[in-house]
This record gives structure tokens, C-alpha cells and sequence, in this order.
């Protein structure tokens, strides 16, 4: 579990939904806390119930060897912080920094000839947005781009079902996804959306060329306005009835597709 | 939100995880009312509380249309029942049939020469159960065995994930899935297993045999004695740091795999 407050204010309310800078951000449990150490997150501090020490000499051992400043404290820092669930054990990390888009897209293409972007159209569900990072980090995906508004943020439910895979992607919030859509096809990145009953099946198109895969939200699909901006709109082909994956299902049968045609 | 009790008792108590014929399964709420009756749920009937029902025309309407009697009831129906959410409006359906594991594998083997079944191997959360119900309808999988004792059964939590898939799946509750597995290796299925690492990639297998694939645990991975089975074992190539995926969105990557060979 992760809960945030500005530095230094003794007890920050419930957590908001965006970070900035100036913001701690905590992650409290035994296992998102052993996830945190092991994924690189960048941990500040640990925090740990002096009574219930015994039990965690793990986490605190692994701590511990990366230098990580540990402090003892009562059973009131965390109840005065977090909700159930904290098992006496807390971390305070630096929150993720997000990239200009323009900065995105220089590094991609300073790795690589053909990037592969996801550009995410209000995915307002923070377990899919963390089930995507996990995608994008396996795909070697380049970069993520999702909107401020009507999206899920960077909350805690995203860093604890990324599986720290926040850590390691490259992402870039903007303001409006179209704005991003025409610095992205201002580079040639070809835009490609999905949609069931497209007449193009996914495994036809040629996936090699500079892309940006959108991905459209859970219940709706891409807006209009923004499939209107597609280069290309496939369809992932479909056999049965109710014909419905999970936005974070089709985003990852997807970018492996993406991954296989670029392996050939 | 689905809640079920048996058939006549004035309060269910607690949801259970398993539902037999004779049990009472409840959907409730307008969103999953609605999903039931547009996938093809067997619905026995709709509960309404005479107060809300002036907002909930549509979904009347559309079960008036289908001839299912629809019951007005007074707020005690719905909080004898369920929890929060139910906005005074609830469906009462027929549980899901499993079927026997010989009659599942005859039946695929009447439709097709090259079967494509999913074993869940200890699955135990069940939006991923959900997610992979969804993954198989899509995908067309002739069926989904899972085990009864550590895995999500047919929980309320399930048919609500499945967005309606469940309906449409033909599923296997076995007691032991080692069993099953030389049930279906007898038939010739070859029993394929994936975990990260193996040195044969997924791209480069043959997969338009006759098979099964074997979805291990969201932690564990495939129990050893299970992998132990296996004809093949392939990894899903990776190219991040963390590299671990959603189990269902990993299910969804390898059986669009699957569906991809075999469309060609």
C-alpha cells in the first residue's frame, strides 16, 4: 500500500491522487515494501513499529545493506497515516518523475530506429494502468504517454499491481493526448489504434515502423477524436461471444505481437 | 456484485465461494443486471424495489422483453441480501454448469482436430479468473479446467470479471489437475507449460497441435510436480527489468500466440 502527504506535515489526510516533487510518498506492508527494495525503487527511509521488529528482520536486514536510513517509531506514526494492512512496517520513496514528451521521444529514438510508444486514452482503472506498465516494461515498450485528466494517476494502486515495473518505463504526462498524437506523427511514428470489427486483422499490418499503439479506455474505446487521428486501425481477431478482453489483456497480446514481428 | 444463499432462505448470510444447483446466485447493482442479461445469463428472475424504479426503465425493459417475471420487492429484500451498491435492483440466476473432464475433452474433439485447452493451476485470485474467462472466450478455447481447492471458485467476483464470458466457456472443476493432466495427455494433448527462462522462446514452438496450456500461479509459478508433467516448456521472451506479468494479461500474449499460428 502506498500513502502520501507533503514532507513533513504529521499527518496527511487521505492520499490525492497526483505527486509532485516536494510530496513523500510511503508504501506500507511487508510485501510492497519487500517489492519496493527489490524493483529500485528509491527508498529514503524505513520505518518500523519498534514491537513488531521481531518479525521483519528480513526486510529490515535487506535495508539495511543498501544504506537505507531505518527509524524506530510507535504504533501512532502509522496509525495516524495508513489504513489497515501496514504490518508495522512503512517506507517513504521518492515519487516516479515523468518526462516532457518531447524528451521521450528524443531518447527513443537515440535507442532505437523503430520505437514503439503506448499512448493511453483515459484508462481510468489504476490496476489496469499498473497491469500496462508491467507490459511495457516486458515489450521493451519506449515510453508511455496518459492524459492528467479523466486517468488514473500515478496512485498507489498503480505502483503496487506495476509490480515496480513504474520504476523502469519511461512516461510522460500530458495535458491532451491529441496534442501528443501530432508531436508524435510530426516525427513519422505511425499511430495505430484498436478496435473490434476493423476490417484490418492485427497480424496483417507491419508492426517494424516507428509506432504509437493507443490504448483506448475500459468502457468506451478510443474517443472519436482520437481514432480519427489513427494512421492504421487494426483489429485483434476474436472467435467467441462475448469477445471482450480487459484493456491490459489486448494491450499485452498486442505488444507482443509488436515484439514478434520486430524479433523476425 | 453477485451474492448467493440457498434457494428459499430469507437471508444468505455471507457469500459462499461454491454454488451447487440448488443455490439461490444473486447479481446485483444496475451495471452487472445489465451485463447478465445481455450475455446470455440464464436469468430466473428480477427483483425491483418499488422506490428506485423509476430510473431503471431500461433494464425492465429489456427483461419485460425476454419474458423474465420481474418481482417488485421493498428495500428489506435488498438489505437482507447484499451489501452496499445494489441500487435496488438485483437478478436471480441459474449457476453455471461445470462439466465432466471426458465429456469436455470429447466434446472439443467433436469440433475440431487440434483442441486448446487452458489448466489453471492454482489461479487464487479471481479477477485474474475473470480476466483469463475472458481470454478464453476470445480466444476460442475449448475449455478450462481448474481445481477446487486452492483456486477462486465460480465467485460472484468472477462472473462479474468475466464481463459475461463465463456464460460462454466450457468448464472442468477437477479435484486434482495432475489428474486431469493424464486424462488429457492420454487423448494425445501435448501439455504445455510456460515459465520464465526456459530456452525454447514461445515464437519459435509449434502450436497448432492438439494442447493444453498450463497457467501457473500469480506467484509461484507452475508447483513443480505440475511442471513436472509438462511436454514443453516455453518462455514468453522479455525485454524489461522486472518482466513479470499479469497472469491473465501473460495467458492472453501466449494463447493469441496460439490463435495467430493456427489461423495460418
Amino acid at each position: 500500500m502506498r500513502h502520501r502527504g507533503r514532507s513533513g506535515s504529521p499527518d496527511p489526510g487521505k492520499p490525492r491522487t497526483r505527486t509532485s516533487a516536494n510530496e513523500e510518498l510511503y508504501i506500507c506492508g511487508v510485501n510492497p515494501v519487500t517489492e519496493a527494495l527489490k524493483s529500485g525503487t528509491a527508498v529514503r527511509a524505513l520505518f518500523v513499529d519498534g514491537q513488531s521488529s521481531k518479525h521483519l528482520h528480513h526486510v529490515i536486514d535487506t535495508a539495511k545493506s543498501r544504506n537505507i536510513p531505518i527509524k524506530s517509531v510507535g504504533r501512532d506514526f502509522f496509525e495516524g497515516r495508513f489504513e489497515k494492512g501496514h504490518q508495522g512496517i512503512a517506507a517513504s520513496v521518492s515519487p516516479k518523475k515523468v518526462m516532457d514528451i518531447n524528451d521521450l521521444i528524443d531518447l527513443a529514438f537515440s535507442k532505437s530506429d523503430s520505437p514503439f510508444f503506448l499512448v493511453l486514452d483515459c484508462i481510468e482503472d489504476p490496476r489496469n494502468f499498473g497491469a500496462i506498465l508491467r507490459v511495457a516494461d516486458a515489450a521493451g515498450v519506449d515510453g508511455v504517454i496518459f492524459q492528467s485528466r479523466r486517468s488514473a494517476g500515478l496512485t498507489p494502486v498503480v505502483y503496487k499491481t506495476s509490480a515496480g515495473a513504474v520504476e523502469h518505463v519511461n512516461l510522460s504526462e500530458v495535458v491532451n493526448i491529441k496534442h501528443a498524437l501530432t508531436k508524435l506523427k510530426d516525427r513519422n511514428i505511425v499511430i495505430i489504434g484498436a478496435e473490434a470489427g476493423s476490417p484490418d486483422s492485427l497480424w496483417e499490418a507491419d508492426l517494424r515502423v516507428p509506432l504509437a499503439l493507443i490504448v483506448g479506455s475500459e468502457g468506451e474505446g478510443m474517443r472519436r477524436t482520437v481514432r480519427d487521428m489513427c494512421d492504421m486501425v487494426v483489429q485483434l481477431p476474436m472467435k467467441g461471444v462475448v469477445n471482450s478482453l480487459n484493456v491490459s489483456v489486448a494491450t499485452g497480446a498486442i505488444s507482443y505481437e509488436i515484439m514478434r514481428q520486430r524479433n523476425g
